[in-house]
């Protein structure tokens, strides 16, 4: 996977993170060696992988997934592309989201885990290799809007 | 612009894609520049920009971005960190989905556009630069599941 060089940020910010009195947004910026952004992006593209075709099992997945990361789940949505066709789907959460889409013709999966918060996306990993088995694994990580 | 064009078969595969009798899934393998891949996905930060915090309006223009790309809308959601917050939403396509994560604070939107099958994400740049009117964009692009 190609790697990308984000821009370093160079305007000004005139607060700190609102938050609402009703919730914890969850949505600040974080900090980790030495950079500062507004979370962490990984793309997670699975070879020669099972279980692609049952959105309630793609559901499941993906929800133990955002647990396992610590984050907090809004709302769920998994399509069923006919009885053996793949799935497409998301989780909204107070840290971003988790996507799919799969390929059961091809055993392919595409994974997205964009978390910002105290949430560590590389959490989820473990639980998605052990859901969908895949043989082989490419893994790129892009800090989205980094500022420094 | 550069035609897309399905990817012709090159391994195994026990029958050509599934359609549902309801629905055409358009999530074939694509061919671009001598590559083939599952499908393109633009990752797509904003600086500098407005409109991040009413998600009905941020629906629309993911709809109206998802439109000009030619992609099909098959389910939506948009949530609201609190009055002055910023919103969280996803569009489900049949040709995968486009996110969006606004931080106003920040005047900051992380927006991914994620398509397969004939639509062209480039297509929604225009109209995602119209609504939020950002002052600089970082793009990147990264083509997944590439198979040659």
């Amino acid at each position: 996977m190609n790697a990308l060089s984000p821009l370093g940020m160079v305007s000004e910010f005139p607060s700190e993170n609102q938050k609402s009195s009703t919730e914890v947004a969850k949505d600040y910026f974080v900090e980790k060696d030495g950079e500062k952004f507004a979370g962490m992006h990984l793309l997670l593209d699975l070879w020669g992988a099972r279980n692609l075709t049952d959105p309630a099992a793609v559901d499941r997945a993906l929800r133990a997934a955002a647990q396992a990361a610590g984050a907090t789940i809004l709302h769920g949505h998994f399509h069923h592309f006919g009885p053996d066709g793949g799935v497409s789907g998301v989780l909204v959460l107070a840290e971003s989201h988790i996507s799919i889409h799969t390929w059961p013709e091809r055993d392919f999966a595409a994974i997205d885990i964009f978390m910002c918060g105290a949430c560590d996306p590389y959490q989820s990993l473990p639980v998605l290799k052990a859901a969908f088995e895949p043989t082989s694994v490419q893994l790129g990580e892009q800090r989205r809007g980094r500022i420094g």
